[in-house]
């Protein structure tokens, strides 16, 4: 079978086989609900207590701050809407290069009383520090500023912007679902500082898709959003997917083994690619700025996001447009709008998000083939003007 | 490895293997990002319309009615809190016998002004036909009453109850995660009585943990839990768990296919199972209902039931005391205090819930092993008496 090169890891990862071979058991004759006082279920339980252990070491947290859920979309939103939901409607601040479940929670909230503050970002991408002490100065009781960009891949500096939140009385929240498995992470060193939780996701980071943590300051009070039989100390009900959970716990494991090598040998096919991608005559989003080791985004003048991404799906390579929870959405990057990018360069955007798989023959052929089809399009276009 | 019995259906399935075989590609080279523009997401997104396809087919729906969710406790407070935020508060009606995730919410809505009327039950468990037309007279918005209860295995009569909730303006919806795989289901029959909207869980079904959906009449409007990037008709944002919804979809098929068959089995065992413990003295709940194939409620004079459960899995044996969800929780079922059942005998409950993969052999020694275990149980009581 044919199979393309997977250079879209920022939207999904395949899972590592040592993940895989982890969960089977808990796919075949471990199969008990973990709530069943039975040895099935005591076997469940036992399995997800040692997987909230691996994901809590993972990231630099206590087990008992670890709260499962199904998914980061559903984390994102347990953190915003949970919280808002113990509050008299106030005011709310986000970056605008948050993801949607980030930004479409906060329109809810918006929608309900809250005022929602959004925090500008400069050219390179980052959360611009002047700017968020002034939100700050309007006392927001939640605040959202997300650790990673899936797009750009930009690093924002939650260390240094957590203090000024904590001043300010608010609950700092960071989406990092882009940094786990690309960047170390330590969330008791982030809480020091004013960050009261962090959200990492599995299937960004060579787990399985269904699972994800809100790792959670005890101190913030969140009404669930899925309330029930009681599950994650009551934030949020529902049979734990066990088996999913256990591939967390061995993707998080695997994830923090590997922060200090990946993300070098990452960085260094980052910028095989982005020297091919110069000589090529894009433009590359945000270099300027601190970022992942494993995204490029950039455009060429002249040529389609889409149309590009299209063409090199077809020469087997898979890469995205923009986030792949938007691709469906015709309209240029709100992240590439924020930076003040012009329009008729965004719509070019192509993203390519290297992973542990990535060789660097890829790359080449991949710049090969870059070169091939940008001609090809440019050719066309210089036909048609 | 010592394997006990496992007679504890209602809380969780085995996987069937035809379900494990479909999901593995999609834990393994097919793991792509449905929203991706490129072969690895084309390939899941054709996955999940596939699937959906399969679970509407299984349920007697139309596929675009299906609303995957991450299980049955989500798709619950889907529909009762995703239906509130569209309206200001007014009346909602749930029966008694509901699981916390419909209770739950319930009570969450309770507080934020709802009126919510609690739909009594008769000594069989059924909701009584004339408090129901009572409380229709309050015109309640929202009204959730389960097709089978997960304690007891009581049916109730939805398709009678229908037309009293329809004829009162209210949305009405019904948790049917007990149904899937031990009794047939027909959304559209359902839908054309006046019921609008209908949970079933894969993992209820030897599907896996970690999906479920939502059957939504396409009238009914509903303001997502987890917005986001809009999956699911921006019902329910989040990268789709493509392995457990292509396992979900075969899931469904199987039990659809067996619904000719199975119930007719279980039914069977169920009798042998009823007519050992009658013998043996103990109080069958709810016999006099109609209830599902699978599930019988008792209890024992004088033995509490978590004691009777924690000696049965020393001997082998896995069953419940009472829904595996609350487990944590000591207090007596809530489904029997409605019942009327008296305390004493309500802390007896014990539930043996049986499934695609028991056997006679399996009842008979189940049989023989209790009536060691009570006998001994009984003697001890006696002698601290």
């Amino acid at each position: 079978m044919f199979r393309p090169v997977y250079l879209d890891h920022n939207a999904t990862t395949p899972l590592d086989p040592a993940v895989l071979s982890a969960m089977l058991p808990w796919l075949e004759s471990q199969f008990g609900n973990a709530s069943s006082r039975h040895e099935y279920g005591r076997q469940a339980r036992q399995a997800i207590d040692e997987a909230r252990q691996r994901v809590a070491a993972a990231v630099n947290a206590h087990a008992t701050e670890v709260v499962f859920t199904s998914g980061g979309s559903e984390a994102n939103n347990l953190f915003l809407k949970g919280a808002a939901a113990t509050m008299k409607p106030s005011a709310l601040a986000v970056s605008a290069v948050e993801h949607p479940c980030i930004l479409k929670p906060a329109a809810q909230l918006a929608r309900q009383g809250w005022t929602c503050h959004m925090l500008a970002v400069d050219a390179a991408g980052r959360v611009e520090s002047a700017g968020f002490a002034e939100v700050m100065q309007a006392r927001p009781r939640l605040v959202s500023v997300m650790a990673a960009n899936n797009e750009t891949g930009v690093l924002q500096d939650i260390v240094s912007l957590a203090p000024l939140a904590k001043a300010a009385g608010a609950w700092f929240h960071s989406d990092a679902v882009q940094m786990l498995g690309k960047h170390a992470i330590d969330f008791r060193a982030l809480n020091a500082a004013g960050l009261n939780a962090l959200t990492v996701s599995a299937h960004k980071a060579c787990g399985p898709k269904g699972v994800a943590a809100l790792i959670l300051d005890k101190r913030v009070e969140l009404q669930p959003l899925i309330a029930g039989g009681g599950h994650e100390r009551g934030l949020r009900s529902g049979t734990e997917n066990v088996a999913a959970i256990v591939g967390f716990g061995v993707a998080a494991e695997l994830a923090a083994r590997r922060a200090a090598e990946l993300p070098q040998r990452l960085r260094q096919l980052q910028m095989q690619l982005e020297t091919g991608l110069a000589a090529l005559g894009a433009t590359i989003f945000a270099q300027q700025a601190p970022r992942l080791p494993n995204t490029a985004y950039f455009a060429f003048p002249d040529i389609d996001g889409e149309t590009l991404v299209g063409k090199l799906d077809r020469d087997g390579f898979a890469v995205a447009s923009g986030a792949a929870c938007s691709s469906a959405n015709p309209e240029p990057s709100h992240v590439l709008r924020a930076m003040g990018v012009a329009p008729e360069i965004a719509r070019g955007a192509v993203r390519v998000s290297l992973g542990a798989t990535t060789t660097a023959d890829e790359i080449e052929r991949f710049i090969h083939t870059l070169q091939q089809t940008v001609g090809r399009l440019q050719g066309l276009t210089a036909l048609l003007n």
